[in-house]
Parts: C-alpha cells; structure tokens; sequence
C-alpha cells in the first residue's frame, strides 16, 4: 500500500479542513466522452486527466471521491489506473473510493480488501440495503472510513429511501451508529434536500456527512452549510462535474485545469466564509 | 463481446431448464485460502478453478455468478481473469455478475457498460436502494438481465429489508416491475426465509428468483420449490460453497472436481424431483 492517510478520525479531518479553510470533496468521475481533447484519448487520458485535476485542486480540497464505475468501464487497465490515482491523492486529503459496494459479510470482506487495503483507499462508500453484515467488515477495519448511504441525491430517491415511518433513510442512520463511530463512519445525504439536514442533525448531530448534489445537481454551499454545519465542521461537500470539466472548452491542458482550479477556488471560498460565520 | 448469449427472455430460460431438468446456479465465489491446494496458488490458480468448476457442473447448471468482490481482491490481473471465466461459461448457460451496484443514473450506465457490454455478463446483481435511476440502466439494455436485490438471505436483511409496512422487500418487489419486464428482471429472494416465498408469490407471480442460501446456508430444495416454483419454474437456485469446495480435501484436480460435479449433480436430481411434481 503506497499511500499512507493522515486523517484517520474525525478531530484530524476536522483540522485538515481548518487548515485549507475549505470542506470540498473534488469528484473524479472521469468520462472519456468529456475529458478535454488535449489530454488526448483512451484509458491514459483518464489518468493524465485525474492526476492534472488533483495537481490543479488540492491547495483547496480536503477529499477525493474516485467513482469506480468510471474506472471500471476500462477493464483491468482502469483498475491499475485507479490505483496509481488513489496514489496520485496528498496524503493529507481523505481518498473515498466511491464503490458503492453492499454484500453479506464474507464478501464485505473481500471488497475491503480489495478497496481499502490493495488500493489504498481510505475510505468506501457502502450501500445500508442489506444491513449489519454488508457494513462492518468495513467499519471494523482501523483507521479507515466507511461512508454509508442514507438519503441520496438522485430522483430514485423518492422510491425507497422516505419509505416507512420513520422513513428507511431515517433507520439508516439511527441503526448504523450501532456499526461505527463519529471518527470512521459517515453518511450522505443529498445537497439537494437541505430541509432534510435538520432531522439528519437531530439523529447524528456529530457525524460528518458527505454531501452531493452541489453545483450541477442544483444544491448551494450556503444552504447546506446553515443546516448541516457542526461545531467542528462535519461535512465534506461534493463537486465532480462543475469542477473537473470546468475547462473542456480549453485547447490546452493548462487552461483547462486554470479552469477547474478557479471552480474549485470559488467553491471553497464559499466555504471558508461559512467556517467563519 | 467474446459470449453470444442465449439465454434472452424467460421462454428460453425456461427451456435450459427444461433441457437438463436442473434450476441450479453455481456461484463462483473463488476464495485463495479455501481453493483446494492442487490447483496451485495465486491469480492463475482462481482462473484454473473457476474454469475447472464450469467445465465439472456444465452439464447440470442453467447459471454461473461469478462474485465480483473475490475477483476484484485481485487486482487488474482479477478483472482480467474475470472476463476470462466469463468467457467460459458456457453460452447455453446464464452468466449473472454478482456486483450488486447501485448507483445514480450517469454512473449507473458506466457499471452497465462495463459488466454486461465490456466483461459480456449476461446479467448483474443490482441494489435497489438509490431507486428508479439506478435500476433502469440497466434493464434498459436490451438482453441482457437484472437481478435485483429484494429479501436477502443474511443475518442483516432484519435490519431494512423488513422496515416499514408493507416491508421494504416487498415495496421493491412491487415497485420494481414497472421498471423491468418478466423477461429481462429477476430478484433476489433468500431461500433462509422460505416462508415469505408465499407472500412474494403474491407480488411477483410469474417472475424468476434468484435463490441464495441453500446448503451452506440452511435453506433447503424441497422447501424453495414447494413455495416458489412457478408454471415455467422461475426459480434459480444458487450454491457457492457446497459445490465449489467439495473437494477441498483432495489431492488432484480431477479428484476435487469430482466431487464438485457430483455434489452438483446430488442438487440436480433433487431439483429434477420437483420439476415432475
């Protein structure tokens, strides 16, 4: 494992973003069909493409969230290209391999391995469906984050996660504080539902949340910040697509990250203001 | 796309059935510690046994569900020797990805390029939780299958599977069937809770199941097809473990996949039994 994490509990996320005055999460979700045409083409545009976004980006960002799918669709050479990006990520930002993964418990295990330990993520998102088994092989590994789905930003949204009274993503949360602590265990919720992060705080008013849904999806820095903001922060807020293909009109590789980086910068002087108010 | 799959609606599902009198699906779960010693070690070692374990089971197996997390603990040689087994598996035969992916849409149709279009899985395991966006990615592509998660078989399916009233599996069930057809979506029912088969009889008639849990598990044939059977079977049984190392012991290749074949063959001729009846 190359990569050695430096935030490994809540107290030192909390001071990684103090120290950059900034909560952003930069989503690599990187879709050949929109990568800049100057990093030229197929799988080692992906990783030219990646690498340059974070070089661009981590002065202001805490967190990378590298989407597996995108990944995933190059075969083989995409799993060794995530690997060398999940490398490429400063060692004092979190690296959230956004997996998606929920199986029963043997298997759990097996994408532990494969993800947090053979990749060298610090972190996986990880699906509640099916409960205790398919979430603490990855909550019992040291040191390493587990970033549970509760309320997701997406239209299926509607479909299940409001199911039931209290609704299921209300069930979610209570039950896997069972599973985790507020130093290895996180949750989304969609920026595009703040009037629901004032009941997400009553049931975990300490953890962080990792928050989607800014920027394309249509949620602002400011809203999600009056509800969701803790005294020691405790969100991690997403951007993919407004900043990583900020520049994909740019004919160079440098104007285009001239691009994400100003994206970037603008978000996370939003936030800086919100950690100070 | 090296397979061309026939298995394309439920008719032809039904008709492999009919064929080898047989609804049993093996599921490759390639575990380095527990691959019979014979078959040597590492990477290559998975990739000889999956291929052994088909080439022992074909006559008698309608499916193969090769899961992905054992794969993926492998690194970019795993999804190389994954798109090798795929490959192996007999075209007459159903070849689901166990991934169980859930994911918003964009990202949903990466997973589904990079499962059924690149690794040419004639189907994949999907979670429902995110909803409607992440489910019809893929059963929007024309045949090809969706297997997707309803009761599960595991300790933490008390968790939020039952939740709420109607209980969640049971929304899914209902709900789900308007984004896929009898022909092209399946779900995952655990043959641990053979009771509630009647209930889900009563929500999804006529749709096939897919069968996790018997043997290592509990569950039992007899008890599966008394409750689930349908007039076309729609049934599919899954065993992993009970036919995969049932030669863990033995000394030669042809020794542990003889008693591969015939703990493959003793659920068969039970399987046989019940399609008679």
């Amino acid at each position: 494992m190359a990569r050695q994490a430096q935030i490994t509990d809540s107290t030192k996320l909390y001071e990684a973003i103090l120290a950059k005055q900034s909560y952003l999460c930069v989503g690599l979700d990187p879709d050949l069909s929109k990568i800049p045409e100057c990093f030229g083409d197929g799988a080692k545009a992906v990783e030219k493409f990646c690498n340059s976004v974070i070089d661009a980006t981590k002065h202001v960002a805490v967190a990378y969230k590298p989407n597996l799918a995108f990944f995933e669709t190059l075969g083989a050479e995409g799993w060794d290209i995530l690997s060398r990006v999940i490398d490429h990520i400063p060692s004092e930002c979190l690296a959230i391999a956004d997996a998606k993964r929920g199986d029963i418990g043997n298997t759990a295990t097996k994408y532990a391995e494969a993800i947090l330990r053979n990749l060298g993520a610090d972190s996986i998102t990880v699906s509640p469906y099916m409960g205790v088994d398919s979430v603490t092989p990855f909550t019992s590994i040291e040191n390493k984050w587990t970033v549970l789905l509760a309320l997701t930003s997406n239209p299926g949204a509607e479909d299940f996660e409001f199911h039931g009274n209290p609704p299921l993503f209300e069930r979610v949360l209570s039950k896997a504080q069972e599973w985790g602590t507020i130093n290895n265990l996180m949750f989304v919720v969609g920026a595009t539902r703040p009037e629901m992060l004032v009941r997400v705080r009553e049931l975990v008013p300490d953890s962080f949340l990792l928050i989607p849904g800014v920027g394309a999806q249509g949620g602002t820095i400011e809203v999600v910040a009056k509800h969701g903001l803790t005294s020691k922060c405790g969100l991690l807020v997403n951007s993919s697509r407004g900043i990583i293909y900020a520049g994909s009109s740019e004919s160079t590789i440098s104007e285009a990250m001239n691009k994400s980086r100003s994206a970037a910068e603008e978000i996370a002087a939003k936030m800086a203001i919100t950690l100070k108010e």
